[in-house]
């Protein structure tokens, strides 16, 4: 099976020696307090790290079970016990936040998105058009699942949109650090440059050193701060202090920019592969993003061929990827797909694509 | 600050050394599974090794991040989306299932205890006046917070109750392996025997290994399997395989054991240390339970004593512990509170109390 469905990296870009050095001398440095109860916000020499290197107080930050659990406490905080409102998207966006909001009964409102990212003037139409949302829901940079990036323009916008009509802005950025050239824009979150301000911002290390580690962590204006941190006891006491300790132990002996480099050097290659079997195989039938980092293209099929359908014929020859609608709440997306590059080997993508490709065409003609 | 308030071991309890090792072990061991997503029932081989010592199908075990969030996801089973409805607690009870199941918007009925915990009348009484509970929450061995242990005929009454009304009983069973003397009660989920049965029966290796690692499991009637996976893996996708992991090498080495009895025997002394100054210094001026293992007991004060005001005299003192009434949802427990002897020394132990009683004895005069 080559799978293009599941946003995981490939195994060589895991440090397995390195991280299991660091698990031992985690505990070794830090026993008492790695195996005891810690607070709702995690382990506080993860969190003081982090606080340096986004220039902020530890004490806005959340330490969570990968970011997704972020995401939870976040709809929480607004949902719980059924309360009912709104969320504002962009579309297409990340599945598991569609399902999570649904599962709360809350109305999901989507704002649309061209190559560009999300479209202020369609946010704003949305925002005019009410009810007020509790919050917007964005991931700006190499977007799940369409590998687009917000402008900077954009960016700006939307943080004076979120001042002008206090709405709520979750920065979701997982990839931002996973980038292969160009120069990162700001996140709106060092935009906004505010303490109490309008945009939260959640990220984890899942992209960055290990997805199975499931450290995340959330930055927030400081009123949300207890709210949360009283959701995040309430669940779990506090997270698991191990794999924080490790990846704070990682980062500390130096390890996070250079295996950083190593990682994305492994990823670039499988985005170059991809762009250049897409190029192969599709030519100009078809259409797709050229992202500059993450780990996702979006790919528009030839007109009238319907990803659901392809998507059982690839799996019957052997390849598998995420159909467009299940990053719609509303049933568009037929025509598209996601492909993840992040997994398969650069010899599975070319053979994969090209099997997608031929799968495609029987079904034109 | 001698503090009785935390359910907490005393950093002696833990192996910090071989948990280091067993840690780098277990990235060392099996990295590309420990490092990589896995699914929403955690990580395999620690589920595989408690479905041997259980007798159970591992299919039916989820890992959680400490046992406290299996209680989340079965709430959110029952209660997401403000559905509403009711739950059953023995009173006293732990608190932070309290205060979950408040948030959700749940109606707790309580149900009476005595001296060998749960009454299985009060429970029927309170089945037949309905309406039908989602379900009963019991910690039947070492109860959080009265130290009280449930008789093994009222086990066998409540599992024929859980039959005959359809009642689902979660079974909090954190304190079973920290038994100090005297033999252990089948727990309700081993008298029941059944596999789709109405006992869930959930743990952690929170109190027999560390708690900081924040491993806890719920093993499920079949049916809630399924269900409780998907709002597991909608939190945090999976939960941590590093804790896991470093659990499983602990055990796999064959620590489990040896540790548990270096733990019970570090405990007992404190247990013992608490019985033996309560009998000092309170003598027959009050009552107080003699628990066979676990962390706490609980005190009932002289007559007339409020243990909210005794507190704060004892923190200003210098001394820390749970007042009673929050482990009642309705404001008994005025005259009562919850000591845990697990942290502590025993010297600070014999101290502690002294300066409880001699506190107790001013409000008296």
């Amino acid at each position: 099976m080559i799978s293009f469905a599941r946003g995981a990296p490939a195994p060589e870009c895991l440090a397995v020696e390195l991280l299991a050095d660091c698990a031992k001398g985690a505990i070794e440095r830090d026993g008492t307090s790695v195996l005891s109860y810690g607070t709702g916000l995690g382990y506080a020499p993860l969190r003081e790290w982090l606080g340096e290197r986004y220039s902020i107080d530890p004490g806005q930050i959340l330490l969570t079970n990968g970011s997704l659990q972020g995401f939870v406490y976040l709809a929480q905080q607004f949902f719980w016990s059924g309360v009912g409102g709104r969320v504002l998207v962009e579309a297409p966006s990340y599945d598991r936040p569609l399902l999570i909001l649904r599962n709360h009964g809350v109305e999901v409102s989507t704002v649309a998105m061209d190559d560009e990212g999300l479209d202020p003037e369609a946010l704003e139409r949305e925002l005019k058009r009410g009810p007020k949302p509790a919050f917007l829901y964005t991931i700006p940079t190499f977007q799940n699942p369409s590998g687009r990036t917000l402008s900077v323009e954009r960016r700006k916008r939307i943080v004076e949109l979120a001042h002008e009509y206090d709405l709520l802005v979750l920065e979701d950025d997982p990839y931002g650090f996973v980038r292969y050239e160009g120069t990162a824009p700001p996140t709106m979150f060092e935009i906004e440059g505010s303490i109490a301000g309008q945009i939260a911002h959640t990220s984890s290390f899942s992209k960055t050193i290990s997805p199975g580690l499931r450290v995340g962590y959330l930055i927030l204006p400081k009123p949300l701060l207890k709210p949360l941190e009283l959701i995040a006891s309430s669940t779990t006491i506090s997270p698991s202090n191990l794999p924080a300790a490790t990846v704070y132990e990682f980062a500390r002996r130096g390890h996070f920019e250079p295996n950083l480099e190593r990682m994305n050097n492994l990823l670039r290659t499988r985005r170059d592969a991809m762009l250049t079997a897409l190029e192969r195989h599709f030519g100009d039938s078809a259409s797709w993003s050229r992202p500059e980092g993450g780990y996702f293209n979006w790919l528009n099929l030839p007109e009238g061929i319907d990803a659901g359908e392809l998507l059982t014929r690839a799996t019957e020859a052997g390849v598998s990827y995420c159909k467009g609608t299940d990053f719609y709440p509303d049933g568009r997306g037929a025509g598209s797909l996601r492909l993840a590059y992040s997994f398969p080997s650069p010899e599975e993508i070319e053979r994969g694509i090209a099997i997608l490709a031929e799968l495609a065409r029987d079904m034109k003609s």
